[in-house]
């Protein structure tokens, strides 16, 4: 996970932009979580990951990905499947997923 | 803001990826961060936004905008526009903006 800003890309690509707040039952998430972050690099087209979370409260999760095609490598994923299916049953109060194709970007760095 | 996540919105509409990291000199930050927040609930066809913040690392604000003039609108505006010049000069080490149009939205919610 970067904990530095994820550059801005040359449009198009996809972000896909999770943000949820979750659940007193936190077991097995964070080890799910690593998981996940190990199994998305494998996905074609992945090209990069952001999180933060507000103590107790919203967390945010940012995916980006060249194209349309890796998307769908990912969401077809059994494993991100079950995970998925896991996270609604123990790990979200609630959730909203947005994926969006990037139409402008921009970035920057403060000089030396 | 929200401490809740925005909702999945119907398709089209689009969302504001901003990640950062700051700088030791956050003077006057907070005070402007709670005026933009304030402003652009003034922009017809804002939707809403969310934060997350790590401790001392990346920050992540995502705006939702229901179609390209309300961007624009909001791109546009004088005191928004003066909030980012200084925001390149003090405030952040470094940040991405990535805008998009969502073409899928998902949203869940625990039954009580």
């Amino acid at each position: 996970m970067s904990e530095q800003p994820v550059e801005a890309f040359e449009p198009p690509y996809y972000v896909t932009v999770f943000t949820s707040v979750k659940t007193p039952d936190q077991d097995g998430y964070a080890e799910t979580a690593d998981r996940m972050e190990e199994l998305v690099q494998s996905i074609p087209g992945y090209l990069g990951m952001e999180h933060a979370q507000n103590p107790g409260g919203i967390g945010i999760t940012v995916g980006y990905f060249r194209d349309g095609e890796a998307l769908a490598q990912w969401r077809a994923n059994e494993e991100h499947r079950a995970a998925q299916k896991r996270g609604i049953a123990e790990w979200y109060e609630s959730y909203s997923l947005h994926i969006a194709k990037v139409e402008r970007s921009y970035g920057f760095t403060r000089p030396d």
